[in-house]
């Protein structure tokens, strides 16, 4: 950490703050340049409040060197986070494909369209049973007997399955039926449920919130593996930006600074991202072209009867002809699809 | 609404279409422009399932005419909603000042600050006892004493009590022992939380996201009226846009906006739209000349002690002085403070 | 167009909005919902003054059912333009690599650079000679003699020449001199520049503004395509987000979005969009998997001696091995490069 | 400036850096924290090239302890920059009120426009001759007339007039006729321009471009400042947001902030910035208490028979009552106006 104090600042201010640095058993560096003193903080800084600094106002500016995660931080786990449900693999050399319609509407409906997405190539099959959705006069779900279905479904089929949790009232339903958690947009800072999150073991599937920064992000995962979940997966959804054709921007620079930031594996959902089912297709291939660690695609037998989402998913033939493009891609890349 | 079919829809798919509509009730206007089918709908369009619409290829844009919040909406209740919490009002002519610390410390800080900020003019005493953070590495309020704190200081002092609700296992609690529930910006778009909240009837205070849409925030408040709960004060909070100078873009432009389209309270809340403590008396003037029904601001008796945000907070001084100058703007606005 | 007009509309409003459309020769289609009363327009409504209309307090809403641009609209224009260049070809099946340092420097430097991007299969040749800069204190380009060096680099190495044109002063000599005449993002709302670039017949190779719409995006295209120049290349190269690690944010989705709206190709720019060179590579395959008619790199013999952008260039080295990948993508998509 | 070196930098890439900043006759203040060798830099460290710092691959970053602006810097002019303009005063205690239409439509309208606005206090008018629009079928202005009558206008009422230039071509007319030159948002980078207007000594109104940060907006004055042009007043005027509601997203912040920077006067556009006549109001209001030097609002006499941007002008005799209230809150804030 550094701080460069204003350039009004008084000795005594200054040394005020050396010495409760030093109180804390840091060592200071410090320097004078034109306007400004700077002070370079050496040793366990993890004891400093920084909310304390933040509040001084003899202070200017503080620059943090190190970044403010820990555990999902490559620099102290320099391996590829290596994710295991069921027989299926995440991570390192092996591409997810995890795909679905957006809520499960009946159980014909997801066994349809769970054979399809296996036969297709799907390693994973998902479906909504509790939908977060903007108005409170939309569809919200079947709720609980979705749960049945998809159970059904991956008995059946064989997938392991994910599913949307929105509330912690229900988390011992999904640690008992569901293969991976996910954590929706809106609540990638919902601290109470990350907390309980991490007192779990099953994997997790965190989105990115709409507005968060890549560092933002990662601390979000942060607060589950600091509880002792470390079976974390990302998910880059679109990020909110004044282009509004799309639904959000889907940031797929994103994934190559994840990768490289963290070991966690993170993987793409374009159909979120725009809400546009002909977007779909480029943007999966360039997720995959770009280094993503899987997709997560909506995919429905008959979109315009869809409930909820239907103009951003895609029917099941293109599916299957997508996953075709997508292994030709991960093959250029050596990896496993 | 008014349906824009592709420029390629054939006429079965037009037909299909408008017998959809008309086998739910509705009557449909249509024209054709030189590239377009154009359908008008007419009658009660709420049963019409808009998600299995967007899901329709053949259509290409779909337009609402209407506002898509009911309760919230200023159409369908002109006059202003006045919150009344103990010997305190909100809202038409009254504008409320919430002032007091990021969080309670100590019942001796609580009792302090909320001394200082009544005696300065302030109607309503804020303090956090659960903090959302970013970090798990930061302070995270020290929780349910400060609710006893909190309690003690609105026995001695007189001043209604604002809190933060993180969780909603917490939710009888804080019924019990908060005068009004506060929703930060990060659980906006928690459902779960929105509609235990309509459940109740204390008054809640609910911050705009920090990527909402005006819209979707009227549509958050519109889950808590629809359960029941019409104690809504909403608070704008800073948007985040591309400017990191300040931590977020306060948006003084929602005021007027929402005061048009909803008659709910809109208060405004500088300290954290701008996290700089020098930016908050000019913004908390420009919030009231805007016309808002009030501000929330984070006061502390020693800023550079404070255990959180401190570089947000303003001294006591400095908010007795700053209630001479909003009173001043309220006069000429004719508005109670 | 659509026009909703306000709840409050009275009949004579209506009217005289009504008989100002009918007397401009166009048809209205008129119908009133629960709360408003609808207007579709039918003709020509071309001479229609739409700012005029935007005036009207009785009127809610105007809802655009057409494009606003219509040369480059490929609903006027279904097949895709195709750009000769000397030899080189752009668009439709052909994928266009633009190479070269940010910024000539000497005669040695492009020549070197210029022979070692031809070899690894670059079919174009880019510098700057006048750089647009933030800071009035940043090196500004080593101007006129760069494009002597350019030009010559052309006839000795035989790849077309790309340079950035800031002024109007510098047209005649830019039309004589360079191949492709970049417009830089900060003017791409420079309608003075623009229109001049209408007149010319010189391919124009147009960035994308750091915070226009795709829509804004198309329209200054319109400009120099009203004009009478038709060659116009677009470049996607990041637009402003609140994401902070890369220095823009690459909007990859708007590929495919441009090229169903537009017949124009568009190329992507992923040095400039994320200013750092370690991003280049993966979202350089991402942008040739998503369909992008080609891609434009900084590529530098020696970054860390660049006198601009260094940060943002991959060497030579690594451009060649990054051109087998893209080589091998593109046969996926069945195009040439 | 500071210097955190990758993690990975051998001592071989740090000495050579070391070295490169010592042989321009810096010091460095050198120290190691757990991971990052850091480097101090003292002295004059404007020799320093620092593009080809940023090039070099073996920094992780650069943090500024200087603001990269200097004229313009309050640091080193501390007392409020006056500009007169024939009997008129921006800056310091004096509040400028600049109104008038978007566009000059006739002699007939800026006359009668601009007596009443003088009559209701305004002390400059505003009228766009050359107006820069998304679209080229929109009005662009009529163009040299349009400064005939604004002179004329100016000589019969007496009030300093304001216009806004799109090209180098037209700067000497401009030079002549105009009192205060407006540079566009869409120019605020338009380099060659500003150095153009660098050489002269009219006064400059610089507008904040629609994605400028607050520094990019600072360095745009920078740039008229350096070649000799002291005379600058800033207008803030709207970025561009997630938010589209309103056409912009009016950013009040930094009017505090630029007014603590910077020594220039500040003023706002609500009109341009909200896009919505019912705003403006409101805005100005609050424009005026968070500290502007200035407002500068659309004014029409017949906006729904406005050329242009009627939608956003304010008629006459509201600008009346408005200017009541603003002159309420200027004397609140003891400045004259």
């Amino acid at each position: 950490m550094i701080i460069i104090m204003q350039a009004q600042a008084s000795e005594r201010e200054i040394d005020k703050i050396k010495d409760s640095i030093i109180s804390l058993g840091c060592e200071v560096n410090e320097y004078q340049n034109q306007n400004h003193r700077i002070l370079g903080l050496l040793g366990d800084t993890s004891k400093i409040n920084i909310d304390l600094l933040k509040g001084n106002r003899s202070i200017d500016k503080i620059v943090y060197v190190n970044e403010p995660y820990k555990k999902v931080n490559r620099l102290f786990h320099p391996e590829d986070t290596i994710i295991k449900v069921l027989d299926k693999t995440i991570g390192k050399d092996h591409i997810a494909i995890i795909a679905g319609p957006c809520s499960v509407e009946s159980e014909e409906q997801i066994l349809e369209i769970g054979k399809e997405v296996k036969d297709a190539g799907a390693s994973f099959l998902r479906g909504g049973a509790f939908k977060p959705r903007t108005s409170p006069y939309s569809f919200q779900g079947i709720g609980d007997s979705a749960l049945d279905y998809l159970k059904k479904a991956r008995d059946i089929i064989g997938l392991p399955i994910v599913s949307e949790l929105m509330s912690v009232h229900m988390l011992d339903r999904f640690v008992e039926d569901v293969d991976i958690i996910q954590v929706g947009t809106r609540n990638m800072q919902n601290y109470d449920l990350l907390k309980e999150l991490g007192r779990i073991d099953k994997p997790i599937l965190l989105k990115r919130g709409l507005s968060a920064t890549i560092e933002e992000f990662l601390m979000a995962a942060e607060y589950i593996m600091l509880g002792g979940n470390e079976n974390i997966i990302l998910c880059e959804r679109g990020i909110r930006t004044f282009e509004n054709y799309t639904r959000n921007t889907l940031d797929l620079s994103a994934i190559p600074i994840i990768k490289k930031k963290s070991h966690l594996p993170i993987i793409v959902d374009p159909s979120h991202a725009t809400g546009l089912w002909w977007l779909v297709e480029p943007l999966a291939k360039a997720a995959i072209a770009v280094g993503a660690d899987g997709i997560m695609i909506e995919v429905h037998n008959n979109p315009s009867k869809a409930l909820c989402d239907g103009n951003q998913s895609i029917k099941t033939e293109r599916f299957a002809s997508l996953m075709k493009s997508l292994k030709e891609i991960a093959r250029i890349e050596n990896r496993i699809l």
